[in-house]
């Protein structure tokens, strides 16, 4: 796990998708997607609201590969929308890997989490990712079908589910710093999801894998579990850098897999 | 686990409350727990719509410790009105089992699967069981403070989760015969909140547990997995026959665990 992002010959990838793009991981992960991978055409950063994703923004004067779409995880005519714009792009060609990375969480107890915040972190934790991959599901078939390698992996055709260790049913992570109800709940269901794409469209040659991004610094990795930003052990840019090592490393037999971005395969 | 119901003289059960009581595995709950427990004061079946739970209106005439309650599982009002209902039933006693039984379920794909469906199942399997869960946690408290008995056990005070071997993510359980996505989903998500109970709640003498019915003879049974009602090995008598004996065997070290009809740990 030592290589630098984009170094591995495994990993070439066209085109990106990646949801959520306007802060935290999200935009961390399109930073050094679009500055390091070759050889990279397309760069979709996806978000609720474009106009104010200003980061995001500065990054497309720079990069002309990067695009910008707007896209609501939780309305399914905006999400169909959005693939709809990304495959005008594509020009004819399929999307290698789309990133279901936009998630909300908050810090709920047992005894405080309401129903409404329940529902909220569903559609948008599970729900969103499966109408998302549903969306762009003849994109990544296209990439798929297009590709002379055997196998799976993350360059051909894959979905990848930003998770969280939060949903380990056997670990429960940090516990002790936030109970975290809906959104435990959520990514656990998330898992689940994850494992159904990998039996689902490993026969369409798409791979399909659920990562921990780590415990990071962003305002979810502190406000979810109610603690200081400060606290998070990891930076955005070490998450991404990490994750960004792992992806290329990934063949059939990490199908349906949940892997941390360090590479450990978590349990379930 | 070839003791009969209630033998054990470890399940010194003195009131339950079984929820989705009016079909299925809630209805052959009740009709056991209430046939055979011993010394069994209330039996309470809930059901949506109690006028047409006509199987459970004729037990009641047989059976005078059963209540059936209006509880309809998507509706915080009506868990809270239920709740009130069986504490003024209980007359200062507190609540010793509730079995969050009811649950929804149909055989979505990954591709057929919408965001509707997605949140109704989600509604009741995960959220019903929550809200429930915190509307009777005064009753269960109530039991375990009331309680001499030292450690966890269904007989003191428990909360037991109708989950489902298809909740599995280790294990995708008959995946050939049915995606059943917002179902899968669903119920790995309240595997978690199971475990959460369980961090949560151990410390006041509650037990929290998730158990697999086994793939029973019920409408759900069935539809589910798109198969016909006989295909499914086991009837409802043995699978709740089944549970009735692992419940009294349950203490401290199984808070938590998801477990079948069977006694079997299940991966999660």
């Amino acid at each position: 796990m030592s290589r630098s992002v984009g170094e591995s010959a495994g990993f070439n990838v066209h085109s990106v998708v990646v949801t959520g793009a306007n802060q935290g991981i999200g935009l961390g992960l399109v930073k050094q997607v679009v500055g390091k991978l070759n050889p990279l055409e397309w760069d979709f950063g996806t978000s609720q609201n474009p106009e104010g994703a200003q980061q995001l923004k500065n990054l497309v004067s720079r990069h002309p590969n990067l695009v910008i779409i707007a896209l609501e995880a939780t309305d399914p005519a905006s999400i169909k929308a959005a693939a709809a714009r990304v495959e005008e792009h594509l020009k004819g060609s399929g999307l290698n890997l789309l990133i279901n990375n936009a998630a909300i969480g908050n810090n709920g107890t047992l005894e405080s989490e309401t129903p409404e915040n329940m529902s909220l972190v569903y559609t948008t934790n599970v729900t969103g990712p499966l109408l998302v991959s549903q969306a762009f599901l003849p994109l990544l078939k296209k990439a798929a079908q297009g590709s002379n390698q055997k196998g799976l992996s993350c360059s051909k055709a894959a979905i990848v589910n930003m998770s969280s260790e939060g949903g380990s049913i056997q670990n429960v992570f940090i516990w002790h710093l936030g109970q975290a109800i809906a959104y435990r709940c959520s990514k656990a269901a998330l898992n689940m999801l994850t494992k159904c794409q990998s039996l689902g469209y490993g026969g369409d040659g798409i791979l399909s894998i659920a990562v921990h991004p780590g415990w990071v610094q962003t305002d979810m990795g502190s406000f979810t579990v109610g603690t200081l930003l400060g606290e998070a052990p990891l930076t955005v840019d070490a998450s991404v850098r990490g994750i960004l090592n792992v992806l290329p490393t990934l063949s059939e037999k990490d199908n349906g897999a949940f892997m941390s971005w360090e590479g450990k395969v978590l349990p379930w």
